[in-house]
């Protein structure tokens, strides 16, 4: 290891002030068949590595980023993820050793196009070989390896950062406690493929380009520049445009290097352009965003699953409502895909207007912060959860009488000693926390406020970001013990769907609700002529309550008896003498638990 | 007027066998400040203008158009809009004079860029002045005041042609009968705007543009190319695109040009890309775009309003749901600045996946070509409606209790003479031809089934497609007589907000909907503990009712007085016997009726 900067590159940008360079002596052997002796590696770290080395943090970079994560001092050119990373911050250099470093193929001090080739002496160029996000990881393990860390606490990528993280798990599941994949996908969209095709063909057809020989000579920066243009207008959102450049639409800033200067969305991304080519190489752009467009872990379902069959760690998958390059449904195909194998998971769909570049910044990252943090604190096996989850937040939370929670009891009376359980509208986590302190493994949630998926990620369970109405076809048949839908029932429109899923999921279902033909309820609407409203559980009006539906005891029975559902066991409760009802239930008790099965 | 080719084009595609040029001698006044001379127009007509010159249809074409819109006779090339366009189509050539022109800033035979400039001698190339969409639209009028035609029965275009439709009924509202708008917008978005600045920036930095002055030497195909690959992206949706390249990623045609040749859908736009270099010219590439970009007809609100302000035709807006270049909200955005001025518009989000093509192909032009042929045949003074709806289809419509409309009579008793209506969640337009036919005048539906709204378009009737449950910020405070919500308000989450829309929009509201607390309804609850169920409008289980919300009388008037709505008059009727009810309505009527005021 040497802390002087690569001789061998012909072409680069400004030097990286604290980047370190280690040339790996082994041969390296490409997917693609090619070979690569003496790779050079540009790397970073923050932190101190622990006596048993238990703390690093893995952060491979995205497409246009380097090894410059963050600052390493006050007066350090910041980095591209000082949101994320420092001291304090949620990836926690007081805490974490975290490591990063310039990928192959790139041009800030490893190995790429702009190197030497041995064999000609000359730079590679167009000749460097096809790369692809397996040889990328390839070269950070030997890394790793040459730090002495034989495993790493997590590895945490956005965009193509999330494509190494996944390939990490998937290539090294040993070395991986925890895998962070943020704005990331089994693979890239034909749409999104087709608009680098045009990028790169672009950068082809720049007469400096010259077959990708242009080093010493002009490079072919128009190109490259068109290639940034295209790609920027992926990494923001239509509504972010929009917000940014539809007050001053014909107010274009000056535009130099020949491009169009009508429109400001015009001179902005001509500008954009303009900086990338100063800190980048075309034919670097062209090898990395190749990767990216390669790298594909086959369709949702089997072969998805089967690719990522060796992982073993836990996951956290982060996606951004407004991404259209890696777009939430894409991210959910991972998540399933693991879900399908019963693997460690959580997930979390993130409001966001301003597109794929959201996890780069503040705004939807606050939420995205908090739950790495917690992920991270929670892989130690040690410490345990650090945070405690902050007020639950009920308004948009699946579970409508989240302040009076009767049923715990009777649930937890009915549940199998030990059982694992999944969660349908978890909310929060809290009864999965009191499941877990019984011992109950494994255990899941499935909630559709994002604000609750984050309070549950904080407690250290697993759970998907997602509506139940939707469905849950990633879940294999009778893979709980128990699917519990707790006070959920009434929230839901499609009943059916929601409780063939219940009996599927789970060998037992136990499904709590209110008895809407509790007597007083009857006599009220008898007397009354209105909807009934009461304390607690009914105190909604008709025309705003959060109910969907209103079963009763009786309604349910015979719902269940028409689906082919059994019920097995049931406790009914009227709540305001806090007495077990045996007696006509439907008259009697004001909330029913039932164990129900296929 | 004469059947020869121009004789001014210095490049050209293979020429139009049915085209005629005529050329106008007028000089032409440019929006930009500039002139042109003895401008070409290059056209088609099919069909033939009856007497009173009253049955022409003006299509303008969109960006990569031409004036070849179908086929002369059987052998004939096919057009580019032949779905739509012929004996017996929506647009009937049998019925209709139809006729188009290639646009001015065209390459197939209308003056453009290709064309000698009188000035220099030699082709315009980029000193072919800045053309709006303005100015395209003179150049037709020019022509169709040359045909003898004072006024077109319609204006129809798509994309391009759909920014051309809105400014003749802008420019020349007293010329317009009807003006129907597929895929448009008031404006394109600053992304769409993005995607055309890259576009024109590799055709300006293809070596062979030459500053635009390439006539005689090699033609900047590669930018060109470029530029159409990207654009195609645009005018499909992500969803048409994996299924059209995603089982066939790493499948690539043979591809010519130098383009890249790894991914299928790669070499697929390589190929698409290829082929328009054929039959386009670069500079009217630029030129035909960038009138594309410059169309603004103003931020939504006051300006657009304006924009749209002496337009005085019927409107027919059309969209498509995968559309993200002309998008659904867009378009909206023109019929809301419509509706604010009370304008006569109807409009409809077809459900499509394949993108901003949708227009141009069969399976979304299915509703949309009905729509467009009602249009037409309803826009005859003499002729009235032509169409009979087909049978209606109730499992989207609003109303819930369709077959059994016992509120039409009662709505009708309470209904002002002659009184203006918006009918909010007006289904296949049966109660609103009921009042057109008692000269109730103006009348306007919003419904949020589209085959409903294509069934009110089919009966001449002025229809949003919209849901209520978005609110309707766009109809003015009192500006309508009455608003009505026949058997919509327990399908309805928002009640609040809907009958809070009813009485600002109308200066009455007349709202009907079932009493839920009709005492067979208590008893039955009460004597069997179930959710009751009953025939006709209570015919539905607990558990898939397509009722939300479940009012009484008592419910209701508690709630109006609430939100300080006045209720001026009700009748309540007994179904089961047909009787009108004025004892304890909310214990004997299961139907009400009331008119409501601010």
């Amino acid at each position: 290891m040497s802390d002087s900067p690569t001789t061998d590159a012909l072409r680069s940008a400004s030097p990286l002030r604290h980047a370190r360079t280690w040339i790996s002596k082994e041969t390296l052997e490409l997917e693609n068949g090619s070979q690569l002796s003496d790779v050079n590696v540009c790397f970073e770290t923050w932190g101190n590595l622990d006596k048993d080395a238990s703390n690093a943090v893995l952060i491979p970079h995205a497409l246009s980023g380097d090894s410059h994560v963050t600052r390493h001092e006050e007066d350090d050119e910041p980095g591209w993820w000082e949101l994320l990373v420092g001291p304090g911050k949620p990836i926690d250099t007081d805490r974490y050793f975290v490591i990063c470093s310039n990928v192959l193929g790139g041009c800030r001090g490893t190995t790429g196009p702009n190197f030497e080739n041995p064999e000609t002496g000359t730079a590679y160029g167009a000749e460097f070989p096809v790369v692809t996000v397996r040889d990328m990881v390839e070269v950070q393990k030997r890394l790793v390896d040459e730090l002495g860390i034989k495993q790493l606490r997590a590895v945490v990528g956005g965009s193509l950062g999330g494509l190494q993280a996944l390939t990490w798990a998937i290539e090294h599941p040993e070395r991986v406690g925890a895998c962070i994949v943020l704005a990331a996908a089994p693979r890239l969209s034909s749409q999104g493929i087709a608009f680098d095709v045009v990028g790169r063909n672009a950068i082809r057809h720049d007469p400096c380009f010259a077959g990708g020989q242009y080093y010493g000579g002009p490079s072919p920066e128009a190109g490259l520049a068109l290639a940034r243009m295209l790609a920027h207008i992926t990494y923001l959102s239509d509504e972010s445009m929009r917000t940014k450049f539809d007050p001053t639409r014909l107010q274009p800033r000056s535009v130099e290097g020949g491009f169009e200067n009508i429109f400001s969305v015009g001179s902005y991304l001509a500008h954009q352009g303009g900086r990338f080519v100063e800190r980048f190489d075309a034919n670097s752009y062209i090898t990395l965003s190749t990767a990216m467009d390669l790298f594909d872990l086959g369709e949702p379902g089997a072969k998805l699953e089967a690719s990522l069959s060796p992982a073993t760690c836990r996951w956290l998958f982060l996606s951004f409502s407004s991404d259209w390059l890696y777009p939430p449904e894409a991210s959910r195909q991972l998540v399933d895909a693991l879900v399908a194998r019963s693997q460690p998971v959580s997930s979390c769909n993130i409001e966001s207007s301003v597109g794929h570049d959201s996890f780069l910044l503040e705004e939807p990252m606050r939420l995205g912060g908090r739950m790495v943090a917690s992920m991270l604190a929670n892989e130690s096996d040690t410490s345990g959860p650090i945070r405690v989850p902050e007020e639950p937040r009920i308004e948009d939370a699946t579970s409508i009488f989240y302040a009076q929670r009767l049923d715990y009891e009777m649930i937890l009376r009915l549940m199998p000693r030990g059982a694992s359980i999944i969660d349908l509208g978890c909310g929060n986590g809290e009864l999965l926390s009191i499941l877990r302190d019984r011992d109950h493994h494994p255990l899941r949630g499935i909630e559709r406020d994002s604000h609750a998926v984050a309070d549950c990620v904080d407690r250290g369970l697993d759970v998907i970001h997602a509506d139940l109405e939707e469905g849950l076809p990633a879940i294999p048949d009778q893979s709980f013990e128990v699917a519990l839908l707790s006070q959920t029932l009434q929230s839901i429109i499609d009943v059916v769907g929601v409780l063939d899923e219940v009996v599927r999921i789970g060998r037992r279902g136990i499904v709590s609700f209110p008895n809407f033909a509790y007597l007083p309820m009857r006599e009220m609407f008898l007397r009354d002529g209105r909807l009934p409203k009461a304390e607690g559980l009914y105190a909604y009006d008709w025309h705003d309550t959060p109910n969907r539906r209103f079963p009763s005891i009786l309604d349910f029975q015979e719902l269940c008896a028409q689906r082919g559902i059994r019920i097995l066991e049931a406790i009914f409760v009227d709540s305001m003498s806090s007495q077990e009802i045996h007696d006509d239930p439907n008259r009697n008790a004001d909330i029913a638990v039932m164990v129900l099965a296929r």
